[in-house]
């Protein structure tokens, strides 16, 4: 693989920093490539803003349109180029994050608010019906893509019925509004739970989840969502009847009646969050 | 009301900063008083690390402890504090943004995990059990918020059944996991839609649904969020088995069946997202 693994987390002495150096040796000892992007160390700018598109500051920014310009004519500022062709180059993205109120933390936010402009992870007509490719297809299509994050609350209550919401769900906008969106294959998330008060043996098992999920995620099951253009969406893009007949909520997006491969966790549900 | 109303947007001449203009207007011509955060035009840090909490680079860096460490002495940066004093001082929070892959904009994502540190808005425990308050109690209980947010899709594409999730529930880390966990009253969210190609006669009708919704705000019923400590979860927090029996998701939170009151939405559901 051609790994390119971003994570977020100020300080590289961290729970995030140890499991990343963990994650990155492994795939270096199995022969995969690896470029990271450690957004903190690299300084990264979360901020979209006239600046991105080398647009003039006293004239209306529209984001959409500038942005695509900029794509078009090379015109994006040089960070965000630099860090695009590293998305480019890798077959395969590792997103490791602390879950900060139940999303990424601000600087990995805009590092996907700043790459992802018009016309390179979205907005891609498809050569054949011009219309923009999405959900299973799109400017990111063959790449492969896991989520790696840390949570202080423990199993149970990031659980299916757990007070914080399915931590499946919570991640959807990541998972599937954001990668999958862009034609990534979304592998299940692997989430560390119960992170405040990690004891030793509880890191050696989580490092080794980790190790483990990497070793084997060239042959990993996606999660099976539903594709735009594979015919379950009608031409408004809501879903058709027949399928999760009379059913709402984000587990209808997926093919099966359900998540087929369980969110892997760590940690224990033994003692009420705090 | 006292109301802090926090935008986050690239551009004041913007369909948000339009939008912005008229509620705070409204707002004043009924009597409130209004305190604005513009963040971009307060050029804001989104970025959580040392700096926030005159903690010394050289040395680990633990967020939780360290947060609460410098909310306690007085030595969070001087930024985060006068943002603090502004939310402390409101009894209401507009948090108004465009919708950039499925969450908040950087800029903004970064004002909550910069302000909404532990011991302010998170981690504050009950005085009679010492169990941390949360999900309907909190640092911030007593007050009530609101979401404002343009999406680019249409209506009918973050429906119940759309292909984006329903917006209710891809805006659950907000509304339930960040403003109802911090013991705010969450109002439905007003949401904008089909903001890409928004004709006149839409600006017009999404500019009346926003101001009616801010006269209509201090009578408006919260979400039927479950509260933490009103009975519904187990000592591990957990749902208890009779309620919403058998089912998962992220609906089974609310004390209904399901949401009691729709989603507000403007924009037609008549043409494919784009």
């Amino acid at each position: 693989m051609r790994v390119l693994w971003v994570s977020a987390h100020p300080d590289p002495r961290s729970l995030n920093g140890a499991l990343r150096d963990e994650g990155v040796a492994v795939l270096r000892e199995r022969g995969h490539e690896v470029v990271e992007s450690d957004l903190y160390a690299m300084g990264w700018n979360p901020v979209v803003d006239h600046g991105d598109f080398a647009h003039d500051p006293d004239k209306r920014l529209d984001v959409l349109t500038e942005s695509q310009r900029a794509l078009e004519t090379g015109t994006l500022s040089e960070d965000i180029r630099r860090e695009q062709a590293k998305l480019l180059w890798a077959d395969t993205l590792v997103v490791q994050f602390p879950l900060w109120w139940f999303g990424m933390p601000a600087i990995l936010k805009g590092w996907f608010d700043r790459l992802f402009v018009q016309g390179f992870a979205q907005g891609v007509p498809d050569p054949a019906t011009g219309r923009a490719m999405r959900y299973g297809d799109g400017g990111l299509s063959g790449r492969r893509a896991l989520v790696v994050t840390t949570v202080g609350a423990n199993a149970a209550t990031t659980g299916p019925r757990g007070i914080h919401g399915d931590i499946n769900d919570v991640l959807f906008p990541i998972l599937h509004g954001t990668l999958w969106y862009t034609g990534m294959s979304v592998v299940p998330p692997l989430v560390v739970n119960g992170t405040v008060c990690l004891s030793g043996p509880e890191y050696e098992a989580a490092a080794e989840r980790l190790r483990e999920r990497l070793v084997a995620l060239p042959d990993t099951d996606p999660i099976p969502y539903r594709r735009q253009n594979g015919g379950d969406y009608d031409e408004h893009l809501v879903l058709r009847p027949e399928h999760a007949a009379g059913e709402e909520g984000i587990r209808i997006h997926y093919t099966g009646p359900g998540q087929t491969e369980p969110c892997e966790t760590t940690g224990g549900p033994t003692e009420a969050d705090r």
